[in-house]
């Protein structure tokens, strides 16, 4: 089917002299999205910890929830019931959902793989899921996220070449069956390019995808365990390679570092579980690095994470209390670091825009040095 | 040493026509409680899984913290240097620290119990640690609590006569070395009533604590595993023999039946962990039952908790919701539970508070009939 893509128009507002970086404006029903722009991950339909009120605290923009996931739990039936995937869980903004093909491959007791689908045992119930590009959009137009995502298949690292090329070639069939039978014209459907860490892959992989005309694309199949020197040479290759007038999101990437050099090569939009994964571990992102609230040195410091951070854990608590809550395993001490890392990721990537938007910004750009 | 009261004034601004029930205002450094009211329970410096943003919105007035789980972690030397323990959690409104006794008694390995104090192993590391009345209050001193309670003996049930005797003889000695130690004139120290389910040993015991002539009186030794007619008998005898014109506080108790049967009985003050307890189950507390969230009733309903409540979960969130994450495990399902259970304590509370002053309130009191 046809589908107008009037509400999904992506602006550039700047680039970088200096790299591929560019300041862009991407529209969806459910509000703008400055880029570079970090969105925190909310799996089961909730970022883990925190209230919708408290996200729209950290300065989320835009967050990613799990096609896989819900579908096991509580089923794309109750949420669409309930008015859709927004009003289930109390988020007014954008919201993106993956596919659940990288959680078919990683997650799953897979029966068997074939040309039509993946067969599955669902690890809550024991019961054969059948998981196809068809049924992936189907369940992805029930939830009504903003921005859904092609069903892919996403190799492992290390793959050889012949297995990562079959992946493609996989990947750009179920890539047509998606768009086949996308059907809501109010979700944007983004291709996604595998291709592993060859060049020759990857470029073949961008040029099957984007014969779709799609209105967004995404940087699939990194950090899945290869060297961090492959994906940076995987996006630096990709991302320019990808129509300039469409939003690029590099999946799965949500370290300082890494974010900086795909920004670098063109990169838009990111997603990554670390700020809450981290956040019940007390390990804390903060100014470029990441250490742990727990270690005795912070046991009796008065003072917050970070005196510039603008977020409610900063300013209304000592690192001295975080220690004592995290030591002790509250929860609270989770909730009161995801906030403090999330705005922390929120602000880097907000950072970045601006540094392009005033020109500032490099492959060595630190708003910290 | 001699303490000025003038911070904590206790005013009876209505009385119950049909029972000994009476709505009051009491007046701490931290800010006015009114009373009836329900304490919310903040154990190791937090009430679990809420920030103090959400617990002010809950309607909170005054919450509890456990000087037994403080001095074991992070220790009170900690929490002095930060400021104490309003600042060291970032709650400002008044709060009430236990004394350690009933935690020493139910949850630690003892080593011995004598006149001196309690000798027991922590839990945490296996330190020899001796309580004793002079270092709760001690304990207490440093935190900086509005509200301090006295070092008592608080046997099981059943005990029988001759050792709740020997408990109120000891409650009594130690309650007067706590007057001596106590340094701070901006704390109130409150005394506790022991007696177990002996009516002869309760008047003893508060006309022994009313010899003291403190600021509140407490009612401790109840909901101990004792049959709830023994608890009612205890409370219906022990709440009028302490003096008018000061708090009574029932101690670990926070049920609908039993708090409405208190305050006919002349009670102000409750705590209970059961709010957040119940939350973490998936059991909600709603007018004046309490029932489970994960029940497949509950797995496609739209409605909220409960209509009428205005708390933060049920104005933005369907049962269905609630349902799924506490199926799922997820800690936000947690804190809304939380919030909405200790809304509904509160306003159950605060609505006895308001039948009072209208004169509406009686032994059969019920709001929702």
């Amino acid at each position: 089917m046809t589908l107008t893509l009037a509400d999904f128009t992506f602006t550039c507002e700047g680039t970088c002299p200096h790299t591929q970086a560019r300041a862009g404006y991407f529209v969806t029903p459910h509000g703008g999205i400055p880029t570079p722009c970090f969105m925190p991950v909310g799996t089961l339909a909730n970022v883990k910890t925190l209230t919708p009120a408290q996200l729209k605290e950290t300065g989320a923009h835009i967050i990613l929830s799990n096609t896989y996931h819900l579908h096991l739990q509580p089923g794309e039936d109750i949420i669409q019931a309930a008015g859709g995937l927004h009003r289930f869980m109390g988020w007014s903004g954008p919201i993106l959902t993956d596919s659940g093909g990288f959680q078919v491959f990683s997650l799953s007791a897979i029966r068997q793989i074939n040309e039509e689908g993946v067969t599955f045992r669902s690890p809550l119930d024991g019961r054969i899921i059948h998981f196809t590009p068809e049924l992936s959009i189907q369940i992805q137009n029930a939830l009504g996220a903003d921005v859904i995502m092609a069903f892919d298949e996403c190799p492992p690292y290390p793959a050889s070449p012949e297995e990562v090329e079959a992946a493609v070639r996989r990947t750009t069939q179920w890539l047509k069956r998606c768009v086949e039978a996308h059907r809501r014209s109010d979700q944007a459907l983004f291709g996604i390019v595998q291709g592993g860490v060859y060049p020759e892959l990857r470029r073949r992989a961008v040029e099957e995808v984007c014969r779709l005309d799609l209105p967004g694309y995404a940087i699939g199949g990194v950090s899945v365990g290869e060297p961090v020197e492959f994906m940076h040479a995987v996006v630096r290759q990709t991302a320019p390679l990808l129509p300039a007038d469409r939003p690029r999101y590099l999946m799965g990437v949500g370290t300082y570092a890494e974010m900086r050099a795909a920004v670098a090569a063109g990169v838009d939009l990111f997603d990554c579980v670390i700020p809450t994964r981290y956040a019940r571990h007390g390990t804390v992102i903060s100014r470029g690095k990441r250490w742990n609230i727990k270690n005795a040195e912070h046991r009796r410091s008065l003072d917050p994470i970070d005196p510039d951070c603008p977020c409610y854990t900063c300013r209304h608590f000592s690192r001295a209390y975080l220690c004592h809550l995290i030591r002790a395993q509250e929860i609270l001490g989770y909730t009161l670091l995801s906030i403090h890392n999330i705005t922390e990721l929120m602000r880097y990537t907000q950072k970045m825009r601006q540094a392009i938007l005033e020109g500032q910004f490099h492959e060595h750009w630190d708003p910290w040095s």
